[in-house]
Formats: C-alpha cells, structure tokens, sequence
C-alpha cells in the first residue's frame, strides 16, 4: 500500500524480501504511527529476533516473514551435502517457529515451504526453491487478501460511515489487509465513505496503526474512544461494522478477536446495524467445538494502567495513567456469539457463520 | 472520607472551610492520583479560578465550592452599610457563578445562600448567617450521600463483583459521593466485594479518581480496560452494575452520564445483571421530555488522541498516542434509555426509573 514519506508516496508491503543483500525488509511498526522506517534484517537470527520483538505483528505478516527468514536461512548454507544441508534446515526452522510459540503461522508458512524442498535435488536448487515459494507465500497472502475485499467492498455503499476495531489491516498482513480490504476496495472503486477507528484500549492498535494506515491511503476517518460505539450507533451515526478475527470456529462460527470486538457485536445488534468479520482463511479452526474452549490470554497489567505515546518533545515514551498502588485485568481478546455477526467475508466470498461448517471445502477444511 | 498521607491515615473532605484563615480548602484533584495535596483558596476570586482551573470538579463538589467561596467573599467586607454590602455581595455572586458557566449547582447553592440573608439585620449577622448556611449546604450534601449509601448497600451481597464507571465517587461531591456511597456502606456493615473500575476513557477518571479513592479506603478492585466490560459480563464475572448520572430525566427516567454510561447498560440487559444508577437529588430534570433533547457536549480532540501520565521520571506530561495526521470525535456524554435501567438509587430510596415521576414530591419536584 502507499505510504507518504517526506513529500512523496511510495508503496511497500509490510514484509519483503530483498534477494540481493538476502535480507528481509520489515516495516518498522514499534515506530508507527510516529515515524516510518524500515527494518533490514540480516540473518535468519535476526529475523526471528525481529517476530519475537514485534518489530513486525499480525497473523498473515509474520506467517509471510518466518517464509522469508526460513529461505533466507537456507540460502546462508556452504557446500554440496545434501544431508548437511538438512541439518541446517532443521535449526533454521526451530530459531523461526520458537520465535512466537503460540503463533500458527510462521509454523505452517514454513511446513508449507518444507514440503516442497524435496522436489530438488541438489543444495543451489533448494535453495531456489524456498525462496520461490516463500515468494509465493507472499503473493498468495496479497492475494487472498484481495479477493476478500472484492468480496467484501459491495457491503459499503457512497456515503456510509464505517467502524472498524483493532488493526487487521495491511499492517497485520503482507498487504492490503483483512478487515480494511473492504474499505481499501471500495475506495479504488471510486465510493466515498468514512471510517470511525476505535481506539482500542489498551494497546490502541485502532488510533495508531489503523489511523495511520487510512491517512496514508488519503481515506476519511476519525478516532473514538472506545466508549462512545454505543453513542454513535444511537444516534444513527454507524451504518456497518467490520472487524478481524484471530480463531473463528469453522464448527460454531463463533469469533475471537481484540477484546471489545463482543461489545461492538452486542451493540450492533441491538440497533440493526450489520456486522461482518474478515478474514484469511488461516484463522478458521475446524477442531474446537465452542469459544469457551478457546484460551483467552491475560496480559500485562501495565497495558491497562498506561499508554505509550510521543511527549511534546517528540520522545516516546511510557506514562502511567492509572492510580499507583491499583493493579488490573487485562484479558487480551474475546468471543463473539454467530447469532451476533452478519456475515464472515472471506477470500472464497461471504458466509453466515452458521454456513462455515457446510462449505469446509471451499474453505481449505477437510 | 480516608486518605493515606506517609505512614497516617487521616478524613478529609473534597471541599471544606477555614472560618479562622477564612480559605475554601480543597483536594487538588488535578495532581490526583499521583498526588495528594491540599489547595488552599484565600479569597473569593481564588475560590472562582479554582472552579473554573479544576481543581474541584463534580456537581456536589463544587456546588460546597461556590458555597463557601460566596460566605468567603461575603465575610471580607468592612462596614455596616447594607446597601454597599448588597452590592458587594452582587459582585462575589457573580464571579463565582461565571466560573462553570454551564453549571447549575454552584448557581444553586448560593441561590439558597441569599434567600436566608435577609433575616439578618446587620452586615455582621449576614455573614454568620451566610457562612452557617453554606456549612449547612455542605454537611447536606454528606448527609444525602449518605442516605444514598443506606438505600444502596443492600445491593451489595457478600463476595460480588461490581463494575463502575467514571468517577461518581467522594471527590465529586463533599463527602461519600452517590455510586459509591452504596460501596462504603456496604464495607461499613462488614461485607467484601470487589470493584472492577471501568478505566473510562478519554479522560480515564475511573481508573485515576476512583481507583484511587477506593485504594485510600482499602477496597479490593481493579482497572479495566472499557473494552473488557462485555467479555468479564459473558464470563459471568460481574453480578451488579453502578454508575452515576450527570442528568436524570424526572419524566421519562432516561440517564445521561459519562459516555460509556449506555454501552454497559446494553451489555448488563443482554446478560440479566442489574444495572443501577445512584443520583443526588440535584441531578433531576424535570422539564425536559426526551433523551434527544439532551445537549451533548463534544469535547476537545486530544483527551481521545493521547493520554495525561506519569513518566518513569515523575513528570506529569501528555503524550499524544495516535496517528499525529488524524483527527477524533469525543463526545462527553451518552444517554441511557429507562428500559436498561433496573433502578435509580436516591437519598430518598430506590425507584423504578419510570416512577421517578409520580414521586416527584418525594423528590424535590414540584
């Protein structure tokens, strides 16, 4: 996507490869939305480093990353020994897939791009290939992605103001993004629309990461704290909700998402107001039988007791907002019922949740 | 109410009066939570800067504030012609009633001041009589909330998890305060319980004013996010909700409070957890006949777009969190409709929000 820097407009993705120096070429998003850099990691190590650092986040971005750093790795190897070469593969791979234990994507990318290395024969041509199809990874993620916001871009008519919550946006994947496709589509087809960008307490990825990404793309918006939702769908101020989603139960079509996503559901519904949720198709879990199996993770108290912003004097910085001796709750996501989400817009079109289960096999299930 | 200062535990209250140094004392909430001092206003235009700088903020609180500072003003006069002390007189009423213009409770407050000083026939005797009536204006406001507290405890069951928002708590009014007067009684008569602090974003009062007033009184709680409110009710984690009203609407039991305020009262209704709200007197409309009729004040970008904090230096400062290129929409206030409302919390007892108005005699209406 297009980023404005200094008086021009470039376009980058979020993660890219760069095959000459063998480096992977990061956005710089511990800086967004103060200052825009990039991050050139230098070895396999590195890159990992940079997962585990969250210099790069979001589920499709860091799948496509691991991609990257298990070629990058690989291309590193000296010499001719196939089984030497195997070896190294191995340790490449475990750098990258412990960089985010808990993430699926760096390990599936990588699994992805393991089952094709046999199909050559000698070191060079290994080689070759994970790179060639960590590329494809890329292009693949890019790809879905754009799919799903031809899908989704119908659902915003001229006019219409638009909440999203969170960042599942370009941001979070190679490019494009999943619940800003939708909105990045519909602009390129010409409508004009505005985009209300929750907050998103506490981490705020809704006033920095989503807000910067709509300045860039030149795209009305605003930011609101998370409590005034309710007020603006009273007053008839929200005509649709797109969120992410980060499990969706192919079996229940029940949704996890960044905490607040359920409040913004219940409210919806309860002024009619339809609500979709993106996604790629690597968040659908075909095995849990309900969201109550899914583990909500507790974070940080310290997220909840202060932010992280630029001071007057341009240094970012922590502060502590909250009353010293308080602690907090800060469960990082939670579940939204299928009876409260309008449709799920994915790559292979949109479904109700409850239709999930019955088109498995479009939907890369068994 | 309690405050730790060093190793001692000492009662203030937010706004009392010093007849000797004749000061309007008052809590210096703008360095709360972080810190605790006392203001010390040495005359009426001090008192009236103090209001309006923010010092003392909440209707009851400043509606003592106005109080004492009118007596303050009053009792500085030299003389016994009471001509020349009506003008004066004109004068304290007057800079002290454009301090919070949109205010009504300091108007209030030094309206009933002046209605009892013509029985004093000397300039002397009217500044006794103005100073008693605002100690009396004062310890009416404790007595209130406290009436309050005893018709809320009962509310309160032991081991309940309740939720509060925004800051309805002692620093608003004099003493006590109305949402959590049903807390501090509740303690008083031996119960435990816990108190999660809806952070209440953008100006976070929750997780600054209240959690640090029920720290002070050694009250187990926690800070959360505004965003977890939804997810902690759908795990079954809250059992009673109280908040407090800026606005109550006599005729038709519509709250405006806090924005935020409605979102809890949709999610309390959708998971059958009763949702209260406790009221002075004061905060009674009964005029208006809509919700929609209610002016909803829309407040300066920037509480949405950064966040006032302490650094790791000690240094209060702001520091702007969003995307610097994108603007917000902040409005103050949201009204909550009768239907999500179980009851209304009054010094007078607990109503049914749309009986307020068949007991309006009992409730200061006419």
């Amino acid at each position: 996507m297009k980023v404005r820097v200094g008086s021009k407009t470039k376009s980058f993705r979020t993660v890219s490869f760069d095959p000459i120096r063998n480096e992977v070429v990061l956005i710089e998003q511990r800086l967004l939305p103060h200052k825009f850099e990039l991050f050139r990691s230098k070895d396999f190590r590195a890159t990992a480093q940079a997962i585990t650092d969250m210099v790069v986040r979001g589920a499709g971005a860091i799948g496509a990353t691991a991609a990257y750093g298990f070629a990058q790795g690989l291309r590193v190897f000296k010499g001719k020994d196939l089984r030497k070469f195997e070896a190294h593969a191995e340790t490449v791979y475990r750098v990258l897939a412990e960089a985010r234990p808990t993430a699926v994507d760096p390990v599936n990318a990588m699994n992805a791009i393991r089952l094709k290395l046999g199909k050559g024969s000698t070191v060079e041509a290994r080689q070759q290939i994970a790179l060639t199809e960590a590329e494809a990874f890329a292009d693949e993620d890019v790809q879905h992605c754009r799919e799903l916001g031809g899908h989704g871009a119908g659902l915003i008519k001229e006019g219409m103001r638009v909440l999203t919550h969170c960042n599942a946006g370009w941001l979070a994947f190679v490019d494009v993004g999943s619940a800003t496709a939708p909105i990045y589509t519909a602009r390129n087809q010409g409508r004009k629309f505005h985009v209300y960008c929750s907050e998103t307490r506490p981490r705020c990825q809704g006033s920095t990461l989503t807000a910067w990404e709509l300045a860039q793309e030149g795209i009305s918006h605003q930011v609101v704290a998370d409590n005034a939702a309710g007020h603006l769908m009273q007053r008839g101020q929200v005509d649709l909700v797109i969120v992410g989603s980060d499990r969706t139960l192919g079996r229940t079509g029940e949704v996890a998402n960044k905490i607040g996503t359920y409040t913004r559901a219940v409210l919806a519904h309860r002024h009619k107001i339809p609500f979709y949720v993106a996604i790629p198709l690597s968040t659908i879990d075909w095995n849990l039988k309900s969201g109550l199996e899914i583990p909500i993770e507790e974070r940080s108290e310290s997220e909840v007791l202060g932010a992280w912003g630029i001071t007057k004097k341009g240094k970012r910085e922590y502060v502590r907002v909250a009353n010293p001796s308080s602690g907090a709750v800060n469960p990082g996501f939670d579940v939204t019922p299928a009876e409260l989400i309008t449709g799920i817009i994915t790559p292979a079109g949109i479904f109700k949740p409850k239709e999930l289960w019955k088109n498995r096999w479009r939907l890369g299930g068994d």
